[in-house]
């Protein structure tokens, strides 16, 4: 199976309304409620796909109990088990206020709950108890209050000792603490990259992770698609043609396109095609977060994959 | 014990936000929850109070359980029964989005659950079950979906053939077809009372919705506090000065002013003394919804209730 963790889970609000206007009264006219949280999106679209995927982290409170109840809901699906770690606080919430007049999107983010040590040894002991029967993980998300900054960097040190391939997508300090750690494979986005390096230069921001330990880099560039610096060569990845609809998600479906090329031995420029296909699916899909199967078969056979000679 | 019937309870979150844009996102700072709905709100101030209250009408999903979890707290606070029938679909949320640079509210509702024939003939069983009991009973807010239009007409007529006073605090057609079934007290604002009578000018408007058939209308006139006309007599009831503050909630203080005053036995002018003196304290609370106790015993003192001559 494919483990993912997401510290910081949250119940996903999405809510339509005709017009938004601050300082007045909504009737809100669709109310979309869905398990979120990176680590989760990613073994959603990997239940899609048919891999076994084993969902850790935290959940609590009523919202947690949402969560859960709409995950075994999502296990008739695919096939996903949930393995997340009971905690005290209530899992957060993030509500997408969507502007039907617009398009345009309103994010309104709780703050996840106080973590416990207690119950971040708890999830230490969850998490390495998976890591042996897991073929890939993946640590997605920030991380909530009370969790350790270098909890990222202690989840991929185990992994690595397990020899599990390990793909870490978080940001700031926990993404330069985890760098350090060796991963596998990072997918920061062009403002991760920046806040890193320090460098708005994709290529040279890359080269820089990778010397800070990461041993591959998949940097999603927005509409330009991905850029993959690895020990097996570079590569350009992009859709034939600039796909618009509503990226949320778009990032979490690559990586999921990464491990399921992974798993299945795929090499790089397969894996690439997946994510770049399944990132498209997802900003066509008429629901934030889901993918278009339709377009994902067809986008992957359209991927455009281009060599650009070997890593550095 | 008094009844109050809240058929669309909420589940009530404050956010706070440094500042609210659109189309951006936001880290919310403060997150408050609390349960709600008008008549629950009423019996919150009721318990407090002192006064031995029920709570009846429809709760469900994940967000009814987190309500009523939240009312079994509220219990050890002050005589508060959980009489809430069980629906299918899950109770609504609110969300106010304070904008902690202007303090101006931004307000999300959710639509209410889909209530099923079956569901609300088990409610109409527990409200004739409860009746008997009860020295007052409040019917208060909107409806949820399914839910007949007709229905508060028809828990008045319960009301009155038990031999119950009933007040009714809604709006829309509702509250006209309730008006006809002959309440004992209707607790309109200005909007509601133009919108049912077609009248801006509060006073004539008053009339117009006891020939309707209300026998009391205390009509809440925001700053300008309460004008009520009774088959007792007609008074003015309004706080020495102006209060600033949050008004939300302030006329489910109103209501509970009135039913406290009316259970105790007490004259016209004491319950318009509690009600304008509960809105003030409510108005001036640091968390809205909630009432200042010290600035209640205050404003009881000096609130002016002032005789307008005899009902027309």
């Amino acid at each position: 199976m494919i483990l993912t963790v997401t510290l910081n889970t949250a119940l996903d609000l999405t809510y339509r309304v005709p017009s938004l206007r601050p300082h007045s009264s909504h009737r809100i006219t669709e109310v979309i409620e869905r398990p979120g949280g990176k680590g989760l999106n990613v073994a959603r679209v990997l239940a899609a796909l048919g891999h076994p995927v084993t969902v850790t982290g935290f959940a609590g409170g009523g919202t947690g109990r949402a969560l859960r109840t709409a995950l075994a809901g999502l296990d008739e699906a695919g096939p996903l088990t949930d393995a997340l770690v009971p905690v005290a606080g209530a899992t957060r919430r993030t509500i997408a206020v969507v502007d039907a007049a617009t398009g345009d999107t309103t994010q309104l983010n709780e703050p996840g709950p106080l973590v416990s040590p207690a119950e971040w040894n708890t999830f230490l002991e969850r998490y390495d108890a998976l890591l042996p029967t897991a073929a890939a993980v993946a640590l997605c998300g920030s991380l909530p209050p009370g969790v350790p900054v270098g909890a990222y960097a202690r989840l991929v040190r185990a992994a690595r000792a397990a020899s599990v391939p390990v793909l870490l997508d978080t940001s700031g300090e926990p993404l330069r603490r985890g760098v350090a750690a060796r991963p596998d494979m990072v997918k920061p986005n062009a403002d991760e990259l920046a806040e890193l390096t320090g460098s708005h230069e994709p290529a040279q921001a890359v080269r820089e992770t990778r010397r800070r330990g990461a041993h591959a880099v998949v940097a999603s560039l927005g509409p330009e698609g991905l850029l993959a610096v690895t020990p097996e060569g570079r590569w350009r990845a992009a859709p034939p043609a600039r796909v618009s609809g509503n990226p949320t998600g778009a990032g979490d479906s690559a990586v999921a396109g990464l491990l399921s090329g992974l798993v299945s031995g795929e090499p790089w420029p397969v894996r690439l095609a997946r994510a770049v296909a399944l990132s498209a699916a997802t900003v066509r899909a008429p629901v934030a977060g889901e993918f278009d199967a339709g377009v994902y078969a067809e986008y992957l056979e359209l991927a455009e994959v281009t060599p650009e000679g070997p890593a550095d």
